[in-house]
C-alpha cells in the first residue's frame, strides 16, 4: 500500500519518502542544493507569515543585506571568519573579469550587518538597534540531507545592539523565549532549550542559547539558535556610542535565527507510517473534502454539497478534491501523505444521512458529523484540538525518551542501550564531551543548571 | 530649509538625496549593491503582500529553486546564455577547493527552472504549470543607481508552461494586466503597455511585453516585463509532454516579473521638492500623528489626545510620533520627505476647539477637523482620495508629456525640444531605431498598433 519505507526499520529512507511523497522538495543539480516544490514552500510562508508577527512585536524592523561580502569585511572578525570561511561559495569573477577581491557568498550576515551598524549607531539613542532579514545563505556543508542540512537554505537572522551586557543578555533570551513559543504554538513541537556549551558556540559569541527538539528515532535536532556576540564585532567592525555622559561606549550584539530546517524537524517529530502530520497552525491544507460517488447523479450530488460545505468553512484553508481522474482511496493516501490535519468525505449515503464523514490526521479517528452542526467555527474546534493533540504526543514522547544520569558510567549505559536525551552531570571539560562522543556518538546539546543534555543529533 | 537637491535643477542627485533622507536605502561595500533600510524594505514588503495575492489569484504557486546555477545547464539554451553569461557573478570555490563546474548566481531563473519541468511535466494533464518565486537576483551591472539598477536586486520571476501558443500569448498578457493594474491600483503609478521591439526582446523570447512609467525628468522606466518564450526552453532543456491523443508535444513557457526596481519608480514619479510621496495602498506609515506642546501640561494633554486618536483609526498603519528630542518642525520636515500620505497635528488650541489639524501630502493642503468626525473610516476616505490624487497628477504628467509625431523628422525635433514621450510611425528596421538613439538618445520603449513609443529612458 504505502509506498513509503517503515518509520521503525529505516528512518533516513522515510524521512526522504515522506519528502518525496509528499511533493515537498528534490534535489537539484547542484550536489546538497534542493528545489522547494510548492507543497514543501507553503509550509515555510505559513512559518514565515507567524514569525514574522512574533518577531516585529519584539520592535525589531526587518531590512536587507547584500547576498555579497567582500573578504576584507568578512575577515575583519578573526574567531568568525576561521569558523565560516572554509564553508563558503566564494565569487572569484564578475562581469565577464576576474576581480580584484574574492566575494563570499554570505554564510550568515554579522560582518556586513555589523559594519553598517558602525554607521547606524552613533548615540545611546540610536539603542536599541533591532534589525532582522529573511534571506538565502549558503554553506558548502559535505554531508546533505533535504531541509536539515543543505547547501543553500532560506532563514531569517535578526541582528541587535544594545548599550549594556544585561540588555544584549535579555535580548538573547526574548529570542529564545520567541523559539520555544513558537515551537510549542505553531509547529506544535516541545523544545528542550539552553546554553550550548563554551566548545560549540556560535564563531564569534560570548555564548549561544538553542532550542533542541527530538527527532521520532531519538536523535535531537537543534531547531533554532540565539547568540550573546559580546562587543567582539563592535571591536572589529569599530562600532561605537556616545553615552548619556559623553563618553564613547563598544555596543553589546545579539543575533538569533531559525530556518527551513524547521521543516525538516516537523517531518521528523510529527510524522508517521502514513507520511507527513501537519500542525493545523502550520499546515498549508488545513481541511480536504472529498466527494463520494460512482454515477453522474451522484457525482452531481456530492459535488453541490462539497461546494456548499467549502463555503460554510470559508475562513479556513481548504481544499476540495474534485479531480476526476483519481479514486477516493488514492486520495484519501495522498492527503495523509501529505499531512493535511482533517480530512472530510461526502457521498450518497452521507447525504441521505444529512451527515459527513470526518476523519483527524493526529489520531486516525473517523466519525460520522451532522451536516447542520459542520461550519467554520466547529471545523476550527477540531482543528485546535489537533495541534494540541500533535503537541501533548511529541510532549509525551519527549518524555519517554529524556532520561537522567548519576555519573559518567550511568549516562555511557544509558546512551548505549536508548536512543533520545539523557541529563548528567558534567564537569565542563571538552576532553570528558569528546571521550563520551567517542564512544556513544551522542554530543552535549545544550546545558542547563550545572546539568548537561546528551543525544546523538542531526 | 530642505536638504534636497532641486528637482527641476538637479534631478539626479534630487533622487539620490531622497533615498538617503527619506531612510530607504545606502550604498553597500560591494560597488552597485544597496542595503535595504528598515523604510525601504518596508515598502518592498507592502508591495509584496498586495502582488503576492495577485498572483496567487492567477493560480499561481509559489515555490523556490537554487541560487547557484551550473554552467552546464545555464549554456543550454544559446541566446539565453548570450544574453546573461557576460553579466553574471561565477563562483569557482566552494568548501576552500576549487570547483569542477563554475556556478553561476542566478541573473534570472529560466535555466534552472524550465530543467526542472522536464521532471514536472509528463502529461497534457500536467498544464498548465504556474510557478513563482520571490528571490533575490545578482547581475554584474556597470553603471548603477540604488532602486533603479542595481548589482543585487529583489524581484519575483513567475515561470509557466502552456499547452498551446495560444495559451502561452494569454498567460503573457494576463501576467502584463496584472502588472498594469497593480501599478495603478496599488502603487497610482499610469503606466504605457505594448510589445518591446525584437531588437530589445528578452534573451531567448519569442516576444516580450512591457510596461513603462515616466518619471517626473520626463524619462521612461521599464516597470515590469512579461515574455512569451514560446518553445526554445522546452527544447532545450527536452521538456515534453503527451497530448490527449499521446503525442509528444513541447510546451510553451512564458515567464514575468518585477523588481526592487518599482520602489525607484514609485520615487521618481510621485516625489516632489519635499521628498517622497507615498500612495497610501503601498505606504508603510499610512497617518503620522504629532502632539504639539511646549508646558508639561500641554503634553500630557496631547499625549493623551493622541493616543485617544491613534486608537480611534486602529486599523490603519499608524504612527505616534511622540519623541521628545524633536521639534513639531523637525518631524513635520522628516516625514514629508518619508512620504507619509496624511499627518495630523495635535495641541492645546486643537484640544480647546476639539478639532486636528490634517495635512494631505498630495496636495499639502491644510484643514482643521472636528476630532468627533475623525476615526478609521473618515480617514479610510481621505486616504481613498490621496491614493486617487496620487494616480490622477501622474496621469496629467504623462498625458501632458506625451507627444505624436507623423514621421522621423518631427520625431526627432519632438525629442530634441521636449522629454516624455513620443509616438511614431516605425517600418520596424533597427538600423531606423539605431538613427535616432544616436541624434537624441531616445529609444523604443514599446510598439503597439503599428506606433512606437519614443522616449530617453533609465
Amino acid at each position: 500500500m504505502s509506498r513509503l519505507a517503515d518509520q521503525q526499520k529505516d528512518f533516513p529512507q522515510w524521512y526522504l519518502d515522506v519528502i518525496a511523497e509528499a511533493d515537498l522538495a528534490e534535489n537539484a543539480d547542484v550536489k546538497g542544493c534542493i528545489i522547494f516544490k510548492p507543497y514543501g514552500y507553503a509550509i515555510w510562508e505559513a512559518i514565515q507569515r507567524d514569525l514574522d508577527a512574533r518577531i516585529k512585536a519584539h520592535g525589531v524592523q526587518n531590512a536587507y543585506f547584500p547576498l555579497l561580502i567582500p573578504e576584507s569585511i568578512l575577515a575583519k572578525e578573526i574567531n568568525h571568519i576561521e569558523g565560516f570561511a572554509p564553508e563558503c561559495a566564494v565569487v572569484t569573477h564578475g562581469g565577464g573579469k576576474e576581480l580584484t577581491e574574492k566575494l563570499y557568498v554570505r554564510p550568515t550576515s554579522e560582518t556586513i550587518i555589523y559594519s553598517t551598524f558602525a554607521k547606524w549607531i552613533q548615540s545611546h539613542r540610536d539603542l536599541p538597534l533591532k534589525i532582522n532579514q529573511w534571506a538565502n545563505i549558503v554553506r558548502w556543508e559535505m554531508r546533505t540531507r533535504p531541509f536539515l542540512r543543505t547547501l543553500e537554505f532560506l532563514w531569517q537572522e535578526g541582528h541587535t545592539a544594545h548599550a549594556t551586557k544585561a540588555d544584549a543578555d535579555a535580548m538573547a533570551e526574548k529570542a529564545l523565549q520567541m523559539y520555544v513559543d513558537f515551537d510549542r504554538e505553531t509547529l506544535a513541537i516541545p523544545v528542550m532549550s539552553g546554553h550550548k556549551p563554551d566548545h560549540d558556540r556560535f564563531a564569534g559569541a560570548l555564548y549561544t542559547l538553542t532550542t533542541e527538539a527530538l527527532a521520532k528515532d531519538g536523535k535531537a535536532i537543534q531547531a533554532g539558535t540565539s547568540h550573546n556576540l559580546g562587543q567582539g564585532f563592535s571591536e572589529a567592525y569599530d562600532v561605537s556610542y556616545l553615552d548619556e555622559k559623553g563618553a564613547s561606549q563598544r555596543p553589546w550584539m545579539t543575533s538569533w535565527g531559525v530556518s527551513t530546517r524547521l521543516i525538516g524537524t516537523l517531518i521528523v517529530v510529527h510524522g508517521d507510517n502514513k507520511g507527513l502530520r501537519l500542525p493545523p497552525n502550520v499546515a498549508p491544507l488545513q481541511v480536504v473534502i472529498i466527494p463520494i460517488y460512482k454515477t453522474d447523479a451522484e457525482k452531481k450530488a456530492a459535488l453541490d454539497a462539497c461546494k456548499t460545505l467549502q463555503t460554510a468553512l470559508g475562513g479556513l484553508r481548504v481544499k476540495l478534491d474534485d479531480r476526476d481522474d483519481k479514486t477516493p482511496g488514492f486520495k484519501f493516501n495522498e492527503w495523509e501523505v501529505k499531512g493535511v490535519p482533517l480530512r472530510i468525505e461526502l457521498g450518497p449515503k452521507d447525504i441521505a444521512a444529512k451527515q459527513v464523514m470526518v476523519v483527524r490526521r493526529d489520531t486516525g479517528e473517523k466519525k460520522a458529523v451532522p451536516l447542520a452542526t459542520l461550519n467554520e467555527a466547529s471545523a476550527r474546534e477540531v482543528l485546535n484540538d489537533i495541534q494540541k493533540t500533535l503537541y501533548e504526543q511529541a510532549q509525551q514522547f519527549l518524555q519517554e525518551n529524556t532520561r537522567t544520569a548519576k555519573n559518567d558510567d550511568e549516562l555511557i549505559k544509558l546512551l548505549e542501550k536508548h536512543s533520545g536525551f539523557v541529563w548528567a552531570p558534567w564537569n565542563g571539560d571538552v576532553a570528558t564531551a569528546e571521550a563520551i562522543k567517542e564512544k556513544t556518538k551522542a554530543t552535549i546539546r545544550l546545558v542547563k543548571d550545572g546539568q548537561a543534555l546528551f543525544a546523538k543529533a542531526y
